[in-house]
């Protein structure tokens, strides 16, 4: 396993292997790796003949208040966990690298970047659709993974991909969660064990919402409330905790009234210093 | 040569030639070719295995109110004249296929985008790195080429490249001019002939100008002024027909008050039914 922190050696390395027609996976990552990151690693590793992961915390995403430098960052146990998973390179550039001064080139998919976490977080998707684009034109992989916790971002980046005729297959993966049902997120990390317990109340009102739908509930308005009212039903999380609860669309994530499938419910709900999302595809 | 219309089947060309190791050069054009055109061509020849120019009328550059459906369309003649210059392939969408319905992302780079041009056609900077950057990711080429004519369009594709991370190499190439110094364009077709005559006064004025900076003038102002005087000196162009003249540093197109080298003498003038536009390098 390798270790590359500069771009235009990176670049070489694939343009290298792809004239010996080696097909690329990518896992890009903001490091704190854990299992949901790793599914899309061993993902990558069956599909393509090389896997590179990128770890870097792509300070464009966050806003001004956000928790860029709070954001954890392990690097030595990141590094393990890949060497252990066969990863063949790292690709870890630094921010000054990505972003030198004078940087100035903004990507944005209109329409699906405003909704949900747009709404609460601007500018949030227009940090990533950029510098997954710029991965993409460093590590130019036949594949590239995400993990579908990020939802809104998975949508978003198949879009970009689609309408910037990319070439480049957009895979999304399940969520991975504990067995208490929480979904992985390197956010967690936040939590304190109280915290902790409140928030399995997430995926608990998801599966039960999903339930609900299966059983004959068509009205979207009802099924919000009845995952308002779990998420309420804990010690910690307050009315003015919970970002949103939506059910939409699965493509074009517009709200629907009346359930359709194929659809997604998801969430963002703030507990102690993490803002945490799910969701729960139908 | 090849006609190519589909973007998946031009990217799958084009793979195969990459793995072959073929060095493409590019050529983005909206048609109408003139022999500014045809010098990026050669230039292209010279320097790759392969050279693609694409002809596509861009509706995303273009305002609500301007030129887009009376823009020149001669896809007959531009054929023959590529066959002449032996170019390899014609990359000829349509507009539906490059923008389907629900089309969403778009690319822009802040700063460079908003002077000049981009004050006076908003939303036009926006289009071009957009549809540039679809086209180079379908072409995927080593070079692409512009013509300096269109200055800030150059110097923003350059800066799109570079922050992107996109590997290829942007080449500017000097504006060609008609006999009687009139900067070659599309839109010169606008003309009638006694409007023709009047556009003279453009790149007169410019190398007048330059004429003046090198024999010691420095003040920005004053070479603006002598520019602005000489436009007026014709029967046809008024005040009001001059969106611009200005004097800046080549790379960042800031507004320059002392003049100093490398920099860049640039103008905008409506005459008729054109708004042309004409440059000069210092």
């Amino acid at each position: 396993m390798k270790i590359i922190k500069d771009p235009k050696i990176m670049q070489r390395i694939i343009w290298n292997l792809k004239s010996k027609k080696k097909k690329i996976g990518f896992v890009p990552t903001m490091g704190a790796l854990h299992e949901g990151h790793l599914s899309l690693v061993r993902a990558s590793r069956k599909e393509n003949d090389i896997t590179v992961v990128s770890i870097f915390v792509n300070p464009a995403q966050f806003g001004p208040h956000e928790d860029y430098r709070a954001y954890p960052r392990s690097f030595g146990p990141d590094q393990k966990k890949c060497k252990a998973e066969h990863v063949d390179f790292i690709f870890y550039p630094r921010a000054q690298v990505m972003y030198p001064a004078g940087y100035a080139t903004y990507t944005y998919v209109e329409g699906l970047s405003e909704v949900l976490c747009g709404q609460k977080r601007p500018g949030h998707f227009k940090g990533v659709a950029t510098i997954v684009l710029k991965l993409l034109h460093i590590i130019m992989p036949d594949h590239v993974y995400f993990g579908m916790k990020d939802y809104q971002q998975y949508i978003i980046i198949k879009k970009m991909a689609e309408d910037l005729n990319l070439g480049i297959t957009v895979i999304g993966l399940p969520i991975i969660r504990e067995r208490i049902g929480l979904a992985m997120s390197s956010r967690n990390a936040y939590l304190t064990r109280e915290e902790k317990e409140e928030a399995t109340l997430l995926s608990m009102a998801l599966f039960y919402a999903k339930g609900l739908v299966e059983t004959g509930e068509a009205q979207g308005g009802k099924v919000v409330k009845s995952i308002y009212r779990i998420l309420l039903s804990g010690r910690i999380i307050k009315p003015r905790d919970i970002d949103y609860i939506s059910i939409m669309d699965s493509k074009t994530l517009t709200e629907l009234k009346i359930v359709q499938k194929p659809c997604v419910i998801a969430l963002a709900v703030r507990i102690g210093k993490a803002r945490l999302i799910d969701n729960i595809i139908l």
